[in-house]
């Protein structure tokens, strides 16, 4: 199942093209992947539980792939990007995204890798059951990347 | 040949991990990119041509990919980052990244497809005799990604 | 009248401190600007009009005033963000702000001087009178600095 | 006296009305007083002491006030940004900053009010005798604003 998260995109995310500037697309992504995983926001349920607690868990990003199909101008609402797990591993996993254009077609696609890691040790540690549980419900097939 | 690009991290690059931030690594990738195609900075020349004209071409990132292999802590100096040439195609180009961390391991290793887009048009172009004449210098294996 | 408008603070606004970057600051004020004025949302009515049209207007910033009173650290969800007009002129209004702690206190204060410019001409152009019905509903006492 | 710094302005700075961002230029500005006083970079000799240790203290930015004079396009080089003292107090300091538009005008001047926070107690600590001695030197004028 996928989730749909409404990211706002910021004025100063465009570039002197008039659209969201390559890097500032990353940060969509990644407002997208806190607001589910720590916020618990934009979930079915009003407390799924399986929240990451930042208290004692840094995410780490350990790769990320995206592909840019189309630009990405200025919308006047928040968008629609859809977010869901390809894979779950023993300490990490992996996100996938689709990020639309203002007239609903694709402006990209992307994949990150997260290792969850220890603040204590600084070292990975195991993802929870709650996590796994929460993360579980989100699982989809892995983006299709057209080139790279 | 690679080239190595002084690239400057700001304050505002680091999160709260205290690390320069996913997304914003990838700035310090198009500011190494730009410095030397746009700029024609950091050539072992000092006036090689080649360079890209703004004014005619925008430059479209069609695809990139990113591999962190260990947190980027903040630098007092400019950091010194690689820039490859992987692939020339008749309008785009891979480019690979090496960026180091401040003991001089690295940070991360990357690659972005970019594409020659025409202003006028909004079409790809083709790299022009000049543009090729310049990239062709810096032609050197693709980055391997440990995964991904 | 003062209205509040819900400003998502993002992972990457924080700094090394763990709160957010005296520069992104001023991103979550022109979010709250340009989300009021722009794209009319947060306003008491469904369709006010008065919306300053994109197309044909730059919005040029002349002048900005902050003090920031406590760190804002990094909220789980949007922050309440006050906005109003202080002072309303031919072509250039003054916005003030207050941006909340996460615990209710004040995190910062500031006042804004925006500028509205014909895209054509390049030129600064009267604030027409459907902006100024808009902003004259929102007008109270300018916001006052402690220091500075 | 006055400090030039030099200071890169990265293609992500410009928002879509191809300038710099009026939030991007607070960090060209922080930038600037970091190089100076965290780095020690750009000095008038080579180790001038006085270097703020960012181990022990926090710089807390208090107040800022920035006037905007002309749009800052997109440069080819560093631009040169002045950057001098107008105010020692015992644990703050007033940052002035002028920067000039590609052509040699003005596009900004502005000023910062720092304050020099103890990590460890997180409270406001006094100037110490070498970064009294390293910012005396560079006192001069206060920025005067056209308006505000």
């Amino acid at each position: 199942m996928r989730l749909v998260v409404p990211i706002t995109v910021r004025w100063a995310d465009l570039d002197a093209y008039g659209h969201v500037n390559n890097a500032a697309m990353l940060e969509l992504l990644e407002e997208a992947r806190v607001a589910v995983f720590w916020h618990g926001r934009h979930l079915p349920s009003d407390d799924p539980g399986g929240r990451t607690s930042r208290a004692d868990t840094a995410t780490f990003v350990a790769h990320q792939e995206i592909e840019y199909l189309a630009p990405l101008g200025y919308p006047a609402e928040p968008i629609p990007v859809s977010l869901w797990i390809s894979k779950l591993g023993g300490a990490s996993a992996e996100v996938c995204y689709e990020v639309p254009t203002l007239d609903g077609g694709l402006a990209a696609r992307a994949r990150t890798t997260i290792v969850m890691m220890d603040v204590a040790s600084g070292r990975p540690r195991r993802i929870t059951e709650s996590e796994r549980a929460l993360w579980s419900r989100f699982i989809d097939e892995p983006v299709v990347f057209r080139r790279g």
